[in-house]
């Protein structure tokens, strides 16, 4: 999407043909850096640290990782080596273990000597299938857009909500949850976004709300504690949110405080939709999803914060009394009860088992 | 309660008789400072910027603020200028108008050269009527946390989360919601407090964990975001928080994102409760809480933040990019069908108006 007037993507090769930049998105909002990764190291360092986030990114940094590990050795060892490391980076993203399956298969019937080139073509496709499947999730998603316009009262913008960030800086281009945002606001119909903050690591006050201003698209940053009142009064039309992992069943894990959001808009028939890539559906879990483990995160994340100091810089402050313990899961799972629909790249569907087989006949059981 | 080992109330007279001596909260939880008040305006600032919080504590201090205000004029203009002045000064809090209607039928009467000890006798008996509320209060909460203790089916803590503050902080002393937690605590039950940090002014992490650990209560600080999970994964026993304004038919004003928890205990059969000393309901609200005004309140308290940063001291740090706009909805409401019960000083009832109708019979229609 734009910044500062120019197309950017949050990864793509450097111009020299072998190291890959990425936007480092721990320095957004405040600054905008593009960062240089040149091995293994620099990937699984991105992915564990955060510099790159959101499912779709981080399966394909991986892949582009893996591309980094081969060009010294692309040994059985090393190509192994890599794809554990690399999977160890974060626990929860299926798109990861995707990524890293499908660059195993491609590599192991290859000679050594062919591999990297082989590693590199993949991730360039595997970004690139990343666009476009982004680009038609943003298409499904806006006919609900177009739909809400069309039918309130009064003229007015169509107001959604969304939770953490799954824009384009969660994918490469586009987004998943503000792709269908940024087709609406680009053919002229009005939208306002109600930002939730995204407590602890802020990706919708420090991500979401810049990129969508950078964009041009009206917004409003709100704490996470809000949305259920706004929902009350009746200020918000539609939720869109990502996804981490969709089960087979239609539950969705995504970002710890989703399932608060989705339980407000049931409570007050607001529609609630989850954008994902069929790369977010994992097809094992199809029930007990109260036994799939969540990421636990570094406490330190709910004790102190990180923001730009006037006059000093990015400046951390703790926020707890030094004695107090803390807790941080990171995801939490929406039960597909909650779930008005899933828009996928194939398409609109019911948050169901029936509703993915319909769309993913190839996955069905 | 018990702050490094001394007991310590959140108002009282200084000892030179006349002057008000405040826990400046603002500087917690970092710094444990006692403010001095010696005016009206001393007052009203108190209580404008939040030195002193939550809503019995608010009308205790514009009853002391009262007291200050007639020491040089106690006129009928200069009471009823004093009176709109700490009026004004937070618009929800119904304990404010509680204190303030009383002081102005105690006041009318009198001659001038009576009011100002008049006020401070009233100031000095609505702190020690709080602090005997709170008890009350305490004691019943007390019998819930005795059963879920005794019905558990292993021996372990009892598990409780709580919003916002609504602790001693939020009194003079036991506070409300905090209260049978102390009781708890101090009979030897084991107890675990989950603690919301509630943003966007972060009382949790700041004020209740603070207080909390104070009197070596256990306790874990968690984002607002992270409840809903806490309930779904089988840890916590009950809710338990504090309220702004309760409504005659049991519908519950609160620190915004109180809602979105009462949605999750509800949808995980979580028992929800709601501590208020009576002064708290609103006889006249009886219907239509939603045109009831939520107070907005400065954007700055979403977009920035305040900590300790290391070797430096209390800082503040902006959290969104420059260009983003933000809104800041203090309340919001829990309708009463989310509410298990009301602990009050009277004992605990149905959050209903024959519930409360049935405790309060003289506010009964």
């Amino acid at each position: 999407m734009q910044v500062e007037g120019r197309h950017q993507r949050t990864i793509a090769r450097a111009d020299d043909g072998w190291a890959v930049e990425v936007v480092d998105q721990r320095r957004l909002p405040h600054d905008f850096v593009v960062a240089r990764l040149e091995s293994l190291e620099d990937a699984a360092v991105a992915i564990r640290e955060m510099w790159v986030r959101g499912a779709p990114l981080i399966g394909v940094t991986a892949a582009y990782g893996l591309a980094l590990a081969l060009r010294d050795d692309a040994s059985d060892e090393h190509v192994a080596h890599a794809i554990a490391l690399l999977r160890a980076t974060r626990p929860t993203g299926v798109n990861l273990r995707w990524a890293m399956d499908r660059a195993a298969a491609t590599l192991a019937p290859l000679e050594a000597g062919a591999r990297p080139d082989a590693a590199y073509a993949l991730a360039d496709r595997i970004a690139d299938e990343d666009v476009a499947t982004c680009e038609s999730i943003g298409r499904h998603g806006l006919d609900i857009i177009r739909t809400l316009y069309a039918e309130a009262d009064e003229e007015r913008p169509v107001q959604l909500l969304t939770h953490c960030n799954a824009g384009w800086l969660a994918t490469v281009d586009w987004g998943t949850a503000l792709a269908p945002i940024y087709m609406a606001h680009d053919e002229g119909i009005p939208v306002h976004v109600w930002v939730d903050e995204t407590r602890p690591r802020n990706q919708g006050a420090a991500l979401t709300a810049w990129e969508l201003g950078s964009h041009g698209v009206d917004h409003t940053v709100v704490v996470d504690n809000a949305g259920g009142h706004l929902m009350q009064r009746g200020l918000v039309d539609a939720v869109i949110t990502g996804t981490d992992r969709t089960t087979a069943h239609g539950g969705v894990f995504n970002k710890i405080g989703t399932y608060l959001k989705a339980l407000a808009a049931h409570d007050n028939d607001v529609p609630f939709y989850v954008a994902l890539p069929g790369t977010t559906i994992d097809w094992t879990t199809t029930s007990a999803p109260e036994v799939v483990p969540i990421e636990e995160r570094a406490t330190a994340e709910v004790t102190t914060i990180t923001g730009l100091a006037e006059g000093v810089g990015p400046t951390t402050v703790r926020l707890t009394p030094t004695g107090s313990p803390a807790a941080n899961p990171a995801f939490d799972y929406t039960p597909a009860r909650l779930v008005t629909g899933l828009i996928t790249e194939r398409g609109l569907c019911e948050a169901s088992a029936e509703g993915l087989a319909g769309l993913y006949p190839e996955h069905a059981r």
